[in-house]
C-alpha cells in the first residue's frame, strides 16, 4: 500500500473552527486513497485520563481537492461540545491504513495494546477563529495609482518636476509624473459606479518625492501632488455615498528618506532617539546609493526606502496610532500592508488586536505574493494579495502544454492553502502596478477576457486595475501605469472591451454570494476547455475554450455572459456563463 | 518519478530563524528522494518587482530525519540580508524534478516562459524566533505531587476527611488524602539536591476540595493541607538556594466549585457578572452530576470542574494578573499551564506577552499531549510536555514486534515536529500522576531502566515523576499516586534502583549541554538493539539491549553507566552508555 504524503496536523489548515459551530478537518493523501474514514469522538466519552479506552464512530470524508499529486479529502463536524478526538481509516483499492498523529499504521494495530497517538481538537474557541468583515465578501475592487488614473486642473509638481503630458501615447520613464489627482479621482466616481465596482484600493497617496509614493516621508499629510487630507475626506464622503468602499495603502516596511525619524538618524547617528527604528549596521551608513554594501539594510537595496524596525515597540505603537489616525480622520474601510511579509508578525499581531477592538469591521489586507498560511491563522491579516490565483490563471494561458486537468488542479491548489473561510475574502488579481498588465502578459485579447471571466467567476473578491477594463496593455514598470485615456473612452474607443467587463462586473455583483459560496467544481478534461460549475441555490456553470478548435457547447440554462459564442458553437477563445435551469 | 509527500511550506515548521542569524529550511519528500538541492539567494539580486528575473545559487540540503514513510531533508543558512528566495531541485536515482510552492513541475519548467512560484522568506524579524529561558536546557526536572510526597507534622485535612495512614501498601482510592504537604517537601529538598535533579514541577498548590487539587477555589492561597503563602515562600527561596528551580500548575481551563467567580454564577444566574466568565447553556444549569447534558461546558463532562470563557478579556486579565502575583510573591521560574490545548490561543499569546515583558526568564510550559507545533510558533508556550516522547519509547517496549528502525522513526518524528531549538526545551517525560508509572506500563523492570537511560540521554528537560527513582508502580489514578516510602527509602530497601538513576541524573547534568545538542543519530537496524550517538565536542553513544538475546558489545571509550554488562557482553535489558575516545 503507498502510504506516500499521507498527513494531516491537527491545528493551522487541516483542522479548524469554520465558525463557532463547525469544525473543518481535512487530511492529504497520494492518489492511490479512494476513502477516508473519520473515527471520531468526544475525547472524554470514557472519562479524563490519557488511558482511558477511547472508541470513534465513522464519519465519510469527501474528496474536496485533487491536486497533482495529492488528494484532500474534507468533513466538516459540528461538535456538540466544541471538542473532538478522531483519527483516520484510509483505503485504497485492496488495503486500508490508519493515520494517527505519529504516522500511518496497519491495521492490526488496533489490536496492540500500544498508546494510540490519536488526534484531538481541544477547543473551538470563539476568539480563535480566522474571520474578517463580511462585507469584503461582497467587493469587486479597482485599484487607482493616483498619479496615472485622471487628472483634473492646471497643477504643477511641489517636487518641481515637470509633469508629462496626459497620453497614453508619451514615451515616459519610472520616474516621471504625470499629476493624476484626488480632484480626478472624485470626478471619476460617477465612472466607477457605472462600471459597477464597489471598492476602491488607492496605491500610496502620502507626502513622496516618488510618483508611486511607497516612500513615505510623512505618513499623516496627503501628497500635495494629489490633493488635501480634506479633499480625501471628502472624497472617501462621496464614495461613500456611492455604496464604495475605500482602502489605501500602508507602507510601513521602510520609510521614505525624508520621513522625519530617518533625518534624525542621518543627521545624529547613533545619538539619534530613532537609531533603532531602522537598521543601521555601520557608522559611515548615511550616504546614497544602492545598500548591498549592507551600510543599513532597505526594501530591496533601494536607498531612499530605509528599512523600518517593526520589531521595535516605539514603530508598533507610532504606526499603530498612525492607522487610527486614518480612520478616525476618514472613515476609509481597508489598509493594505505593503511588502506585508518583511514587516514582523509580532507588529502585524499587534495592529490587528488593537485596531480590531476599535474597528472591527476595518480590513487588513496583506501584500503577499506567496502562501500566505502563516499570516492567515487568524490573528494577522483579513486577507492577501492573491498572486498565487494571478500566477495560476496566467500560467494555463502562457502554458498552451497545460490542460483543464492542470488548470483544475492549480485552483485546487489555490483554493484549499487556506481556511476555508478566508478564500471568500481573497483579493483576487489578474494584474497590478506591480506586473504586466493581464492583457501584455498573455498577448491575446481572447485569453484577456477568458481570465477576466475567471476572475470575476471564482471565490474571493475580484479587483480590477485601473485601465483593465479597457483593455489597457503594457508590461511591467512603468508601461504598465499608462494614465487613462478619458478623452478616448468619451469617444467610445474602447466600448467594446469596457461592455465585457461592465457584463462581467455586473453579473459577478448579481451573483456576488453564490459565486463566493466556494463550492465550485472543476470539470475533469484532458483538453483546453476549461469547465466548472459554482454551486449554490442556484448553479452556474463557466465554459472557457482555450483550445484551437471551436466546440460545439449546448447551452441547457439562461446564458449570462457570452464572448465568441454564435449558434450552439463556443470558438477559440470563447467563455460562456450560463445559470443551469 | 514518485512526486508523492514532496512538500514545504515557507513558514511554521519547515523554515524558521533558529536565532538572529541563522535560518533553518527543511523539506518532506518521499523516500525515493536521494539528493535535494536549494537553489537560493537574496530575492531583490536583479531589483524589486516580481518579474525581474532571478536565479538561485545552490546548496546542498542534507538528509536530517528519516521516518516511517518519509526523509526530511535539511539545511542552515545565514542569509546575510536576513530573506532569502528560493527553490528545491530533487533527484531519485534516475531522474529530477523542481519544487515550486505550488507543487512539483518537470525540470522543464525551468525553460517555460511561465510565472514561477519561488519560496520567499521575508525578513527574519527577531521578535518573532522561537525562544524560551535558556536555563530550562540544563534542567532535570522532579515531579511532585504534594498530597503524597512527604508529611511531616500530625496535620489533619481542613476539609475534614480523615488522613490515610501514610504507606505504600494501604489501600487508598481516587478521593482519598493522605496529608503531604510542603514542609514535607522542604524537609526533602536536601534529598532532591542530592538525587541530582534541579527542578521541581509541582502539582496544583491551590484551595481545592480534592487531593490532586485540579479544582480550584483560590488561586491566591495555598492549600491549607499543603501550608500557607509564606511557607511556600520559604520553601522556593530555600530551593533556589541549593540551585534548584520551582515551576508551579496553573489549572485556568476550568475553576473549582467554590471559586468565588462560579459561586455567583450559581447564585446570581444571569445577572450575575461573573456569568459570561462560564459556558452556560440552560438556565437549570445549577444542579450536580455529569454534565453530558451540557447545562454547562465542564472539563471533561466532570461537575466541579466548570470551564471558564478564557475568550473573555476580564478572565483573561483576572489570571494574567494571578500569574504576575505568584511571581512577584514567590519568585517561580516556571509555570505549567494544565488542559493547555483547551484555553484559548488568544488567552495564551496574552499571557506570553504580557509576562514576558515583565519577567523574560518565565518559564511557560503547556500540558498538551499532543503534536503541539500550532501553541510552539514562538508567541504561545515555550515547549510543552512531551507526551509524544513518552508514548512513542513507550510503545517500542510494548510492542516487541518493532526494531531500531521503529524506534528511530518515531524519535525522528519527535524530534522533526518543532522547530529545532524547541527540542532544547521538551519537557521529556515517561511517566507522570496521569498515566500509568513507567515500570507498570511496561511491565519490566529492566526496560524501565532502559526507558530511564533513554530519557536520561535525548534532547529536552527531563523530569522524573516522584517514586519514579525508586522504581515505584503503580497504573493510573490511584494506584501511580502512592505516597513516597521514606522509612523504607531510610532503611536503603531502594538503593540499587536509587543509584541506578542517580547515576542517570549525574551524567545528564555533567553532559547536559553535549545531550541537549539536537545532534543525535540513530543508527538503522531492524534487530532490537537501539544505538544512538549524540554528538558534540564529545560523543557519547547509547547502546540499548531490547532483544531477548545478549549480545557482544566492545567498548571503545569510558563507560560513562552500564545495566547488564559484563566482559564484553550486553545481556537482554541491559544499557551501556560510554564516551567515545
Amino acid at each position: 500500500m503507498n502510504q506516500d504524503g499521507i498527513r494531516h496536523v491537527c491545528g493551522f489548515n487541516d483542522c479548524y473552527s469554520l465558525n463557532e459551530d463547525e469544525l473543518v478537518i481535512c487530511v492529504h493523501t497520494n492518489k492511490s486513497i479512494k476513502t477516508v474514514t473519520l473515527m471520531c469522538n468526544d475525547p472524554y466519552i470514557n472519562g479524563c485520563s490519557g488511558t482511558d479506552p477511547w472508541e470513534g464512530a465513522p464519519v465519510q470524508m469527501q474528496l474536496k481537492y485533487e491536486l497533482k499529486n495529492e488528494f484532500i479529502y474534507s468533513v466538516t463536524l459540528k461538535p456538540k461540545f466544541k471538542r473532538i478526538q478522531y483519527y483516520f481509516v484510509l483505503s485504497d483499492s485492496k488495503e486500508q491504513c490508519m493515520l494517527f498523529e505519529d504516522g500511518v499504521y496497519d491495521p492490526e494495530i488496533m489490536n496492540k495494546k500500544v498508546i494510540k497517538h490519536f488526534f484531538k481538537f481541544g477547543w473551538m474557541n470563539k476568539n480563535d477563529i480566522c474571520s474578517h468583515p463580511k462585507w469584503v465578501e461582497n467587493i469587486v475592487w479597482y485599484q487607482i495609482f493616483p498619479d496615472r488614473f485622471c487628472r483634473v486642473g492646471d497643477n504643477k509638481s511641489v517636487y518641481g518636476k515637470k509633469l508629462k503630458t496626459w497620453s497614453v501615447n508619451t514615451p515616459f520613464g519610472r520616474h516621471d509624473l504625470f499629476g493624476g489627482n484626488l480632484e480626478g479621482v472624485a470626478s471619476k466616481l460617477e465612472y466607477l459606479k457605472d462600471l459597477g465596482v464597489n471598492g476602491i484600493y488607492f496605491n500610496p497617496i502620502f507626502c513622496s518625492e516618488e510618483n508611486h509614493k511607497y516612500s513615505i516621508d510623512d505618513y499623516t499629510k496627503v501628497d500635495p501632488d494629489f490633493g488635501t487630507n480634506e479633499s480625501f475626506a471628502a472624497l472617501v464622503e462621496k464614495a461613500h455615498k456611492l455604496g464604495i468602499k475605500v482602502m489605501i495603502d500602508a507602507v510601513f516596511n521602510h520609510s521614505g528618506p525624508n520621513f522625519f525619524a530617518w533625518k534624525d538618524v542621518c543627521e545624529k547617528g547613533k545619538s539619534s532617539k530613532y537609531y533603532d527604528w531602522y537598521f543601521i549596521n555601520s557608522d559611515d551608513f548615511n550616504k546614497k546609493g544602492s545598500t548591498e554594501d549592507s551600510r543599513y539594510y532597505s526594501f530591496a537595496f533601494v536607498d531612499n526606502m530605509p528599512k523600518l524596525n517593526t520589531n521595535n515597540e516605539e514603530v508598533m505603537e507610532y504606526f499603530l496610532n498612525i492607522c487610527k489616525r486614518w480612520v478616525d480622520e476618514w472613515n476609509i474601510d481597508g489598509i493594505r500592508f505593503d511588502v506585508g511579509n518583511e514587516i514582523s508578525h509580532a507588529f502585524i499581531k499587534y495592529l490587528r488586536k488593537n485596531l480590531k477592538k476599535d474597528y472591527p469591521e476595518l480590513y487588513l489586507l496583506g501584500e503577499i505574493w506567496l502562501d500566505s498560511s502563516v499570516y492567515l491563522q487568524g490573528d494577522e491579516y483579513d486577507s492577501v494579495m492573491n498572486y498565487p490565483f494571478l500566477q495560476s490563471v496566467s500560467n494555463f494561458f502562457l502554458d498552451e502544454t497545460l490542460n483543464a486537468n492542470d488548470f483544475r488542479f492549480k485552483m485546487n491548489y489555490c483554493y484549499s492553502m487556506y481556511q476555508r473561510q478566508i478564500n471568500k475574502a481573497l483579493f483576487n488579481l489578474i494584474d497590478s502596478h506591480d506586473v504586466d498588465r493581464a492583457i501584455s502578459r498573455v498577448g491575446s485579447y481572447d485569453k484577456f477576457i477568458q481570465m477576466l471571466s475567471i476572475l470575476m467567476t471564482l471565490p474571493g473578491s475580484p479587483c480590477i486595475y485601473y485601465g483593465t477594463e479597457i483593455g489597457l496593455d503594457g508590461n511591467n514598470d512603468p508601461a504598465n501605469r499608462k494614465v487613462m485615456p478619458w478623452d478616448s473612452i468619451a469617444k467610445h474607443e474602447y466600448d467594446d472591451t469596457l461592455s465585457l467587463c461592465k457584463q462581467l462586473i455586473g453579473l459577478r455583483r448579481k451573483y456576488s454570494r453564490l459565486l463566493n459560496n466556494d463550492n465550485v467544481e472543476f470539470e475533469p478534461s484532458d483538453s483546453r476547455v476549461v469547465t466548472y460549475t459554482v454551486n449554490g441555490k442556484d448553479t452556474l456553470k463557466v465554459t472557457i475554450n482555450a483550445q484551437s478548435d471551436e466546440i460545439n457547447c449546448k447551452t441547457n440554462g439562461d446564458i449570462l455572459f457570452s464572448y465568441k459564442y454564435h449558434d450552439g458553437v463556443l470558438k477559440n477563445g470563447g467563455v460562456i456563463i450560463q445559470k443551469l435551469a
